[in-house]
């Protein structure tokens, strides 16, 4: 039997007093929060930004840090980049389908060179430089990367642009977006209240007004006379939703900061919102990408069934939800050796052999079938082929001995981790649905008056795919909007404003 | 923009003027709500059906009539078929998932023996029978059918037996099934009311006490003191639906009455009811199973990608999900042959040729890759063995000239359809999330007063996986489940009965 997670609206004629008042309450300080709260501050809102932890990042600030923006960005410019905003539409809509959103994506693609400009104003720094190689984060501070967009099929759909706009740290970049976010959410004005865990909305007549929220113990009432917005993430850390929505993700490791329990996704939903592709996820698959575009990868068939030089989430996808996960990465030493050393973070090779036979029986593959997948390759690749999976020839030339397995299984894993682990990280894309300016959708199609989302708690620009970037990139795009609309939104009349 | 669809709850103290009253409504007149009807009867319930159509039968009057059932039935017995609880179980729970209901299955699974005597009782006749190739639907009136028990990885899982159960009548027996549940239900004394289309539920205190609905352009008000069914079925016919949470459907042909557009479980969403799975879906691959068990189903790169004798749902699910729906059958004439005539139903070789390499060639696959797939297939079938995709040895011998390939978007079209089709019919899975009882859950767990539900309305047995039966199945077992819940839950006071 599940248990009771208390989430039902609350009237608001039965909150006896509100422990503070705002135009606009964000709930989540995450960077779609802060940037919900800097919009809703620009447009003269008084804000208050609730959150769970003591203090803003949220998962953001653990994550990679790219932003998807492209159509002609300052960095794009200056890196000698050439972009359209109508190559990117659609190269996103190939690859963040099916189901994607066109009004969302219209918007976002027109948007992007001002967004990027925002962030850059904001002191969010991308040092000029592209990165050439498939990666998953690049061993070094260039600010543009490669994100599946020189792949097959992709180069046959939209002009291919590096588009994954990074934070100069060389790593992780995330802490750094949401240090910039957060200080120029301070600054701007925004209150922000820790330790704070919003439970159940408040509603009166039909229109959220505030939120009821537990913090140290206590129970807290927040009222927003303008509008509530949703910041409160995903929901890769609440195991009874994956079970009732996306059951393959309940063994893999998870993305997140530890808070992302679906919480205001089902605070909405007892008002009747919208949810949408609640069982979409990216799986970050535990390979390194410019390993898998000079070998090949293999399922347990010893089967080819994706180009490997494509974005690694889509590799993730391929794996978790047509394979099982059962893969491997196979490349030769010459593939290898040609990884730069800092770019092969997290992994070994788990088999060596002479040759493939050897190779395909210690790894345990049916006899036969890898030595024809190899085959087939290498006679394809010595003409500069790829007729299976259309990798780029750039990538392509026969494998030739000795030659190694991977499996993602076994790496990136710690020296204390067990020996096999789940082969990705994954985290969810579902969420409620939201209009372009991050209203709520009831299930009737109409808005929820007084109800705002934005980041992972919303269903955003990617709806069945992934690519990296287009998290924090909708995250805090439609925060923006989710905060102007709010801002912007009739107020409530001051009658009853205190109880 | 989404059109709108009026779904919000309406209060009781906002009906005027009640058209009806009865203990137990059931909305939707298919095999789920006739079963409710029948329980709640027995149960000694007044009891009245709406329905949206001008009479009974919803989709499950248009279907094979499959029910899925186990644990050593009559059926069983007389056909010497020997049978467990636990297998039965074992067998279900792998092939439904991942996300399979424990509870459900338990439940059902343990009552299997005894709902199928109830089915006999009311006249649903089972032949003494079993049909021993694999197909979608004999052309014979056997009563029992294998549904993939004895294919690969199940044979490791579960004891085999023939679970499928079929009315008598030697092809779609659905209206067969529901001829005896409507006739049952209406002798029952279950009043009935068509052309009754249900919109939106009545609450009072957060029990549900009604629903208005429209009939012949006039708005009606039923009033049920005890609880009300919903037992509307599933969503495929909405495309707005399916563009939210299965996308990848839209443009398959859809298996339905034409009244499979999710309005119940719209409206029970907008009371903050959980739904499950909503991405899911059985996928009625366009190719026969006889001749799929004789040769290979191959995909875009010309490989095999599951063991050709499973359940053809599952090859349907994995052509769809995992290859985007292009694939072939490739047998040859001796397979082809074999199947019985009338086995061959809406389908024509469109290719043929002499040798593999010829075939590949008209197929258009990538150079190599079918004459790889094919040697690798004989060697290994030379020997009774499929390392690769362990189809049983009863299938295996290697495939000899002449060669044909199938291909399913140009197979089961009429003369008057377009030269190339979907491939597949589907129908949706996902739904509401009910308790065993039937009980409609709210986001936060809590069981929704007076609201049940069951059948495709409802998120059943079958969780991502599917095996045909178990939606008859589950919505004759869970519907009766329901209808005896409602039955006897607590009465509404008579206060305030009429208005």
């Amino acid at each position: 039997m599940a248990r009771l997670r208390t989430v039902a609206p609350v009237q608001a004629a039965d909150v006896a007093a509100w422990d503070d008042e705002s135009d606009v309450l964000v709930i989540g300080y995450g960077s779609a929060g802060a940037s919900a709260a800097l919009e809703a501050r620009s447009h003269g809102a008084d804000v208050l930004i609730i959150e769970r932890a003591s203090g803003p990042g949220g998962t953001s600030a653990l994550s990679g840090g790219e932003l998807y923006l492209g159509g002609g960005t300052a960095v794009q410019r200056d890196c000698g980049i050439e972009d359209s905003t109508e190559a990117m539409a659609a190269f996103l809509r190939a690859a963040l389908g099916p189901g994607v959103d066109e009004d969302k994506l219209a918007a976002y693609c027109e948007g992007s060179v001002e967004h990027a400009a925002w962030l850059e104003q904001l002191g969010v720094p991308f040092r000029r430089g592209v990165y050439s190689e498939p990666s998953w984060m690049p061993p070094t501070d260039d600010g543009l990367m490669w994100l599946g967009e020189r792949s097959w099929p992709f180069t046959e759909i939209a002009e291919p642009a590096p588009r994954g706009h990074r934070p100069a740290t060389g790593h992780f970049g995330g802490w750094l977006l949401m240090d910039k976010l957060s200080a120029a959410a301070k600054a701007s004005g925004a209150r922000e209240a820790f330790d704070v865990y919003a439970e159940r909305l408040v509603v009166a007549d039909g229109r959220v007004t505030g939120v009821l929220a537990r913090q140290y113990g206590e129970t807290r009432a927040y009222r927003a006379a303008r509008g509530v917005v949703l910041t409160t993430g995903g929901f890769v850390d609440d195991d009874e939703m994956l079970a009732q929505h996306a059951p393959r993700l309940l063994p893999m490791d998870k993305i997140s900061c530890g808070g992302e329990d679906g919480s205001g996704i089902r605070m909405a939903q007892a008002l009747g919102a919208a949810v949408l592709h609640m069982g979409a996820a990216q799986v970050g698959f535990h390979a390194v990408p410019a390993m898998m575009a000079r070998g090949i990868v293999v399922n347990s068939r010893g089967q080819r069934f994706i180009n490997e030089d494509t974005y690694p989430g889509r590799i993730g996808q391929a794996a978790l939800f047509g394979q099982g996960m059962a893969c491997w990465v196979v490349l030769d030493e010459q593939g290898y050796e040609e990884v730069e050393v800092k770019d092969r973070w997290g992994v070994l090779p788990h088999e060596t052999a002479d040759t493939v036979a050897e190779l395909e029986k210690l790894m345990r593959l049916p006899d036969g079938s890898l030595q024809a997948t190899v085959a087939e390759y290498n006679r394809h690749a010595a003409n500069g082929e790829d007729p299976l999976c259309h990798k780029d020839s750039r990538w392509l030339r026969p494998l030739q001995a000795p030659f190694a397995a991977i499996d993602p299984t076994r790496s990136f894993r710690g020296p204390n981790d067990p020996p096999v682990g789940s082969g990705a990280a994954v985290f969810t894309l579902g969420g409620l649905h939201t209009a372009v300016d991050g209203g709520v959708r009831h299930v009737d199609g109409s808005a929820i008056p007084g109800l705002f989302a934005a980041g992972r708690a919303s269903s955003g620009l990617a709806a069945w795919g992934y690519i990296s970037g287009t998290s924090l990139g909708d995250a805090t795009f439609f925060g923006r909007e989710a905060g102007r609309a709010a801002a912007t939104s009739d107020a409530l009349s001051t009658q009853g404003r205190s109880a």
